[in-house]
């Protein structure tokens, strides 16, 4: 890791991230490495990284860039059921803007102490290429208690947080698809869409919920379809999932109505960053309850069958629907 | 993070990272994030990213990249007196390549084994620019017994191990700069340069000793005279060093006589690896006892001074010689 002198490079660091360091354990990036201290807990890792023109949009501001590469991870944390307590940053950029940067680190830093998650550390590292934004954050959990994509059992209900597909119909809207002329008179809906793009809202309220009732949980960002199978892979199972019962926004609910989306790429869009977990029959009463006193909302979507081909998505008169793809991949 | 089904980067992972991740906390890369489990020590982080074409060279091979993209991280974890305990990784790839994937993993893999450092999750994300490899590794030193930039005093000794210079020499080999002609008739020397450049050796076996008996401490990455005059920074005092005490190899002795290097760059280059540390004069010999038995060289380079301006660097006749760059910078 890198500090705050003589060079270039550690004075962007000293500008731009020192004010950030606040925690004991990040001796004010100071030093090359942090130190997260030991207790009784266990410790829930998780790295995701974020690429321009990939995962975010270059003209994307700079400020919603920074939030976007840490609530990735946050939320990945919340579907664990763990309390976040810190991360650390790499940095590749092309070369040192001030602006951009001053931006990033603001963001970056409301964010931490928005969801009471410090910065440690950091690197950075100068590429020719586009810039990324690696994040390596960690949280606590009471021993042995992080919820795994394993464990949900048929008769299980399948349960998922907030509204699906918003995020993708915001990057098409801001990539000019149909959608974005079906909302051209509708600044408001356009701009929460596009706002669920760039800035996830990551469950982390629902994390203790998630430690309690759910059997099984992981975060939607590749696409829930492609998501749930992932899950029921890992638990050995399959699920059966009602397609009307999928929670979609206002804004979605329009322009699936007037053609300008498509339930499928909704539900196989990346970017939800919601959680996605599985709750026994006779708990979901007392999850819905903890949720609403979280201030999350959930909707029961299906339920949990013995099996091991994909999930089922049934439409409103009960049949399968397939679908052409599940989920965003990379490669 | 990532994990093995269904999506083609979910099978780059399990083929080729899953048989890395023997670790129990690392839940064989089968959820979204693994475990560090918490006990009585306080948990070291350090996280450091190599770019394609700016740490290593394009046609580097593939298991030397992942060595070194690993062995960088451990570097610091070592001069901060801490033992390895985990890590997780961000690979940013243009494209899915075997043949590369393969190597590079099976060098990670036997990084991981020989530090007892395991790999414990990851992500893999695609972009058009030079390919990125992210790690964010862990150590446990005793509560509150990292090492810290800071804590040099007046008196005490400066100590380098191994040697100096022969990284930024075997770059320049490799750029075919006039140290390649002046080791044409010596392929040995020519392979141990470029070795040193591709593949760092982390002074692991020296982290007990750093713990006991340094006052300070760092590794040098970006050039030995700039990682000194930020450990004295840190520590609010200078230094006296004197360059013919500076440890440099036979090959690059060599390559000093004949005209094809130059002592101020080798000082000022990068990734030596090494660590640097301050020693108190009376505990000098029992620090060089320790290091012996470890297995690790160690020279005492030079003396902290109190003050506040860069550190000094003598040559023979006791003359302070200005450096025109103190190291490098990525910005």
């Amino acid at each position: 890791m890198t500090l705050d002198t003589p060079s270039g490079e550690d004075s962007l660091i000293a500008r731009y991230f020192k004010p950030l360091a606040t925690d004991p354990g990040a001796f004010g990036l100071m030093d090359d490495a942090a130190v997260i201290k030991a207790d009784g807990h266990d410790l829930v890792v998780n790295t995701d990284a974020i690429v321009e023109g990939v995962h975010y949009l270059p003209d994307d501001p700079p400020d919603t860039i920074a939030r976007k590469a840490l609530r990735v991870n946050l939320s990945d944390l919340a579907a664990k059921g763990a309390e976040p307590a810190g991360f650390v940053l790499t940095l590749a950029l092309r070369q040192s803007d001030e602006s951009w940067l001053s931006a990033f680190g603001r963001g970056l830093g409301e964010d931490a102490r928005t969801f009471g998650c410090p910065l440690l550390g950091g690197d950075t590292v100068s590429t020719p290429g586009p810039v990324m934004i690696s994040i390596t954050a960690w949280g606590r959990v009471p021993l042995g208690r992080m919820v795994h994509r394993f464990g949900a059992r048929p008769g299980d209900r399948v349960m998922v947080t907030g509204t699906i597909g918003d995020a993708s119909l915001g990057l098409a809207v801001l990539q000019g698809k149909p959608a974005a002329a079906a909302l051209a008179a509708d600044p408001a809906a356009r701009e929460m869409l596009v706002g669920r793009y760039r800035v996830p809202q990551p469950r982390n309220a629902l994390a203790k919920a998630v430690r309690d009732f759910a059997t099984a949980s992981m975060d939607v960002s590749d696409g829930l379809a492609g998501d749930l199978a992932k899950l029921c892979a890992a638990s050995r199972v399959t699920a059966d999932v009602n397609l009307p019962k999928i929670p979609i926004s206002p804004a979605a609910a329009t322009l699936l109505a007037v053609g300008a989306a498509d339930l499928e790429a909704m539900i196989s869009g990346g970017d939800d960053f919601e959680i996605l977990c599985t709750v026994p029959a006779d708990r979901c009463e007392a999850f819905g309850t903890e949720a609403r006193r979280a201030g999350v909302a959930v909707a029961e979507i299906g339920v949990i069958t013995a099996g091991d081909g994909h999930p089922r998505l049934l439409n409103a008169e009960g049949q399968a629907i397939p679908l052409k793809r599940l989920s965003f991949s990379h490669f």
